[in-house]
């Protein structure tokens, strides 16, 4: 049987949304390993839109998590909202500032952030079900928010603030480099620091996200 | 001396824009090779906007092909006008519709379309002073518009009513499958099917991406 693997998109583009490279190395990685990737993201409206050559927001522009998640998955995507825990093996979270800003709001809030309640369901589903789950980049704070109580182990590569953010909320910080993952073997959780190195070269941060996605999909029994 | 790859976006999406995989594998590729990617796009509307989940057309919205086209880049990518043959040692075009809507206009006119101007004058001064050309997908067509004058090889697939189109150019049709590239030495054109299968698998339309980047390089001298 191909394991089902879900992808949380948090829309498209790293300052609003998926940090574009990530979410596509995550796909490659499954394909790679044997898997299929199933795209969701929740349907519910961007914190805002990012003119990612300016820098800057982008004046009275509203765009939709799902529809740009759409993008990068050709498509095929479903609202997180109609996937159940029984339809996946394994669920991985790319980066990209739309993980911290649309999926749970820790850009904004830090610890005390919200977090979508359909992409918290499926966090806490999956972990219950002892599905293993990947997060990359800045997505393991909402792995934080959601299983810290755990003392889950992650990564977010050597960002003292973030770290002591994720530890603030329960979990166990790692240190890593952008080409490693760091493996939590008794809450089946896996992370891997991608674009956390914002001066990493393409090549390594798709290193660090396939030995994440091939662990994620080794735990996925 | 580290090799300068341009990389010719067409916006973010591949109904309307660059088709994003394809684009982070042409990135991933050039990055493997050891070479620098050099992202560009003109600074022009798309031709319209699709909703990549509902898929027709957003009524209503604009978006600019070089901002939209910053999102795979991470915000690190210039304006095709200011950019000169002698800032590339290669340039590569990936697929997706956008190279079809917003390159140029062959996804409307055919083989009478127009290919924006600074974009037709790079892929003129590229080939005249030797320097390889990349094409992926439906890129090809416009490779087609500017060089079939010279009789140049190329590859879309297996499409045929696409390769008529390129060989009424004055192009000369390889068919290919998604795991390989066309190599026209003379002409120092390269070519690859990816997404024009549309059925292919990622890792497929990567390994086929990853010959065609390795050869342009490679005649990169």
């Amino acid at each position: 049987m191909t394991k089902k693997i879900g992808v949380m998109l948090s829309g498209c583009g790293v300052y609003d949304g998926s940090e574009i490279q990530e979410a596509v190395f995550v796909l490659l990685a499954i394909d790679r390993a044997g898997a299929k990737a199933v795209f969701l993201a929740p349907d519910v409206e961007q914190m805002h839109v990012i003119d990612h050559k300016a820098g800057h927001p982008a004046t009275g522009q509203t765009r939709n998590v799902l529809v740009e998640s759409a993008r990068i998955a050709r498509g095929d995507i479903a609202d997180a909202a109609t996937v159940k825990t029984g339809d996946l093996d394994a669920l991985v979270f790319p980066g990209g500032f739309g993980a911290a800003k649309n999926l749970c709001t820790f850009a904004v809030d830090g610890p005390k952030c919200d977090v979508h309640p359909e992409v918290a369901r499926l966090v806490r589903e999956m972990h219950a079900a002892k599905k293993p789950l990947g997060f990359a980049c800045i997505a393991p704070a909402l792995g934080a928010k959601v299983l810290g109580a755990f003392g889950v182990r992650l990564t977010i590569g050597n960002d003292a603030g973030t770290a002591g953010a994720l530890e603030a909320l329960g979990a166990r910080h790692v240190e890593a480099p952008v080409t490693e993952c760091v493996v939590d073997e008794v809450q089946r959780v896996v992370s891997a620091p991608a674009y956390m190195y914002g001066n990493a070269r393409p090549g390594q941060v798709c290193e660090g996200i396939d030995k994440m996605v091939r662990k994620v999909i080794e735990l996925a029994s």
